[in-house]
């Protein structure tokens, strides 16, 4: 078993012609979480060519369980063997001190969990010399006062906290906005389809079977979250829109957003009557949201069937960005926003930028 | 006038505590042509945050008669009338000469000229130690062989082409197809409108005009190129998917792809009969471009209604990538990808890009 909570290994110096401690090239990982979107993560970084060339090394894996460690990079090839074999408890505290030790390298924290302990850690692995990587929305929807305080840590200790892939995954969102802003434009509105499963369903739903079975169905092929609540109550979709406002510089809060909540007992006979009433206009159902004005909300909308949004298909996202240079017609970004395999591509994205930088 | 042919002025140093030879931080841009995109770029940078902190600075403007140039930096608020009051003639040898003058800061050529004696000079220009951004295809659709070349120099010198702005102007194309690339995805093709010209014009056609009158309304609003048989016979399509193309490892040439040209005399009735045609199947026509098996295509298509291409408006470009991840539904860009605005906001991001690198 190749875990192992020793020192660091001297061997790893011992070819140095120099002593003098010097920063190596490259990136050390640190990867916390190996559910679907960890797992792939792993998967995608263990066949990447920069991970071959010895350029990309994951140091540590962790899951809520177990954890294992190499200074100088893991052989990921049979990673889920030696996590499996691993008996050493996961130990935040121990990461911290991890990260600390590898202060001759940049080091990235990728977090691939849903977990608040990990988001709360994570002013201590700022101050251990870490960058944050990750695909989860809980450090970007804490309450205002706490997130600036946060951001802080990030600026005071020069590291970055890059967070891409939370809002539509792979898809070039986040990025766009942010060469919108650093550009000199000014973004007037943002509006668009931000929930996988709602708009599988809703591209879906015809009128002929109950939603709620259109639901169970889209449960059973693990296109909704365990509990498919959090996307029928617009939870979900609140918080990427919370994440897209505050790179806005708008200072909003999760209970500022105006939600309409999907969750509802009599939800079948309410979508079935809102369905048939926009039928008759040629319309259709969309479950949009915008933020416009410093106001953010989420609802279910009645859209004409020539509009943009009315043309997505399958799960796909569509996020349309009005700014003053895009005002005749926005600009506009399309596609599947979710799953483990475009996620995980979208964390990599952020890894690679902070090789290049 | 404060331009000046002078050896690098003493006084820039004068203060420095340290007379050693130290690398200044920030970039200097020498901007060749001002035109409409350079003028453009030139306004952008002189109200951008990066610019008035010094990180920005403009040493040189050049277009194909007069120069200006300020070792530390122009001041660019009235940089028309400085270069107005110019009176050196412009010499590329002697822009080359400052650029090696210049070997203490980082330095990047904007080639804003549609000038082929500017991209035989890229060579000298990386040798002498600058970067080349450029919204410029001339030098992506050289020669094969030629152009193997000339990233060849770049990789030599180890400085970056950065073409961005070629494909879609300010809208995230070629760097999407470097994300999926980068990240491990394979892309299996890319399809779209990539003319804002053909997209306005068959936007508008309904039949109840002859084409050339749209194309003559097009022309005299500055859709066009100045002559719009540019536009109208494929050319600049036929590029946009070369520079796609080669930067997906195709080593293909301008002559390889094949083109429908619609620069013919008998182009109303043409289209005339071909919108007839497909109308009656309710359909539209779209000039599509694709790549695919290595194969490059550009012609008019009759598209169903629903098709994404369909809904275009005004003159949007559209481009999809199917790849191996987004093989369910493509990854889609939408918006305006022409004009002076939006296009020099496309360099500035590759500046600012070079700039954090």
């Amino acid at each position: 078993v190749t875990t192992s909570f020793a020192a660091p290994v001297s061997s790893t110096i011992s070819s140095e012609p120099n002593p003098l401690p010097r920063r190596q090239k490259g990136l050390a990982l640190i990867v916390i979480g190996t559910g679907r979107i960890g797992s792939e993560l792993l998967n995608q970084i263990a066949v990447h060519p920069r991970a071959l060339g010895g350029e990309l090394r994951v140091c540590a894996i962790a899951n809520s369980r177990r954890w294992i460690w190499k200074r100088n990079g893991l052989n990921l090839r049979p990673w889920t063997l030696q996590i499996r074999r691993s008996s050493v408890r996961t130990d935040l505290d121990e990461l911290i001190q991890r990260t600390r030790d590898l202060r001759d390298v940049t080091v990235a924290v990728v977090d691939c969990t849903a977990s608040s302990a990990v988001v709360d850690a994570y002013t201590r692995f700022v101050e251990a010399g870490a960058h944050i990587v990750t695909p989860n929305k809980k450090a970007n929807v804490l309450p205002w006062a706490r997130y600036r305080l946060l951001l802080q840590s990030f600026a005071q200790c020069d590291r970055r906290f890059l967070f891409g892939p939370t809002v539509g995954g792979g898809l070039p969102v986040l990025s766009t906005l942010s060469t919108l802003l650093s550009t000199g434009d000014t973004v007037r509105a943002i509006e668009g389809v931000f929930s996988g499963t709602l708009s599988y369903l809703f591209n879906r739903y015809d009128g002929s079977r109950p939603f709620s079975a259109l639901v169970r169905e889209a449960h059973q092929l693990g296109f909704t979250e365990p509990d498919p609540r959090v996307d029928l109550s617009g939870s979900d979709v609140a918080s990427k829109l919370l994440v897209l406002a505050r790179q806005m510089g708008i200072p909003s809060e999760l209970n500022d957003i105006c939600v309409e909540d999907l969750s509802t007992p009599c939800l079948d006979a309410d979508i079935a009557r809102r369905f048939k009433s926009v039928s008759r206009d040629g319309a259709v159902l969309r479950y949009v949201g915008r933020i416009r004005d410093r106001t953010i909300s989420a609802r279910l909308e009645s859209l004409p069937r020539s509009h943009p949004f009315a043309n997505t298909r399958h799960a796909d996202n569509i996020v349309a960005f009005h700014t003053r240079r895009y005002s005749e017609t926005p600009l506009v970004i399309q596609g599947p926003g979710a799953g483990p395999e475009v996620t995980a591509a979208g964390v990599v994205s952020e890894l690679l930028r902070l090789l290049q930088s």
